[in-house]
């Protein structure tokens, strides 16, 4: 079964749960709308592929693994979007949760995927109970205080902040989260595997701060220009379009060559290439490259 | 160790993780004010109680599923003192986390606390492994959809709502975790320990609603006259407060009678009727009689 068909499955058998009989309908709607249809799906597939490289030991736990790391990425999403933080009417190219279902709907839809990342998570570790505590806190750091995705949504709101230590946490902390917990769930050591979502990571918020500047609003699913009139950190603001262009190709060079050696290591090394190309797609580097005189230094 | 104090180290120990070197000091701030100064801690202290009536057998872990229940109950405060639900100014006698460092601060103290629950149970279960994914799901259910506290938060935007239902999610569903989880911590069957948690949860929930018409807000900690005036289902406003107040006595003497019979028996019935009397002291009981023909029926 091709991954991201084993991750939609999955995706919508966790989600099944949530809309039992006498459970409030619109909270039900709203989760179902934050998570379907989805995006890329990169982190679960992510995941998947070094649970895959790492043999596979236990496929269930691979896959909740999985689930666990897009649910919370879809909670921060919805979370994100809310009146308080970007306020945006737009997510996927459709309303975003906030907007389709209200805002106390879009608290508590984000708050229900939290739990139910970790009710998958349980509800998968039967084969493999030694795993569970080492995936639960490699997950945990992920998303958490200190140095999680809470914290890197938080530093938005400090009027000090090195752009590396929050891209670390808004974004690079659930590709790490990723990568390790797909060893983990495999029944590998996760500390080799850190590196591959690291880079991965800042690569992924690199060409999102790249996107926001030159991308097409339609193309992209949600507004442009948000960086900017927000005044948040930005590595296309820090380097210049073009520099954070350069920026990104070293970091998927970096990506690729911290792949450890493994049976699926070329695998994963195309999975990274095909990854960037769809991240900064050639013809928005040629864009890039064609702006530089006026609008980039 | 008194049970109080033991729930206090470990919540302390566990917040201390979040405010390591590095991390966005106004959210690690968010998290401190919405754990300490706690309130009654009613719900760790049950599961206590319950762990140490089956014999204790983890006091690690049971610490660690108080610990839980009382982050998950604090950040179920935290989400609903924000402006689309409460918009509370004050709560436990002082400023709300949303009142004192903001909305977006307080939607990722509350997240950060989700997170945060996982995390302790994970690094707590290393001697009962094989207790740790009962454990878990124990404490989704009583916290996740479709029955959990973000249901019965998300049934106060339904048009149409039973009472009971949005009690038992409200209120009752976290009780029902703290008795199960400590059953289960201590390596006892939680099933037969359900029913103290359901009904101390609704007598819970029944003077929370006394409360809210005759309590002096001085004394609450938070404004009272907030069911009534965001219309919510209130026990008061459907039985009158006489009739509520006898709902709650009875309600007291059925979480009474379902104590399992065990060595702790005696004490957990003791615990009981002192958390009756805390909830609706005697003094607002003959108050409540008191305005029985002008204002109750």
């Amino acid at each position: 079964m091709k991954a991201i068909t084993r991750i939609e499955q999955s995706l919508a058998a966790v989600i099944a749960t949530t809309e039992a009989p006498g459970c409030p309908p619109k909270l039900a709607g709203a989760i179902q709308h934050a998570v379907f249809p989805g995006g890329a799906r990169i982190r679960p597939q992510l995941c998947l592929a070094v649970a895959r490289a790492c043999g596979d030991g236990d496929p269930v736990l691979a896959d909740a693994a999985a689930v666990a790391i897009e649910l919370l990425h879809c909670a921060s999403l919805v979370h994100d979007d809310l009146p308080c933080f970007d306020d945006a009417q737009t997510r996927r190219g459709r309303a975003s949760v906030q907007w389709a279902y209200g805002e106390s709907m879009a608290v508590l839809a984000g708050d229900a995927l939290i739990v139910l990342a970790f009710d998958a998570l349980a509800n998968a570790a039967g084969g493999s109970l030694q795993r569970l505590p080492g995936l639960m806190r490699i997950i945990t750091a992920g998303v958490g205080m200190p140095y999680g995705i809470v914290a890197g949504q938080a530093w938005e709101s400090e009027s000090r902040v090195s752009l590396t230590v929050y891209q670390r946490a808004k974004t690079g902390a659930l590709f790490v989260a990723a990568t390790a917990a797909g060893a983990q769930a495999a029944g590998a050591d996760p500390a080799p595997w850190q590196g591959l979502g690291h880079w991965l990571g800042e690569a992924y918020q690199v060409a999102d701060d790249i996107r926001d500047v030159v991308a097409d609003p339609q193309l992209l699913g949600k507004p442009v220009g948000r960086d900017a009139a927000l005044g948040r950190p930005s590595a296309a603001a820090a380097l210049g379009l073009g520099g954070a262009l350069d920026h990104f190709n070293q970091l998927i060079a970096n990506a690729s060559a911290s792949i450890p050696e493994c049976d699926g290591a070329a695998q994963l090394r195309e999975l990274v290439r095909m990854e960037s190309e769809r991240l900064v797609p050639l013809t928005m580097s040629r864009a890039v490259r064609d702006r530089l005189p006026a609008a980039a230094n």
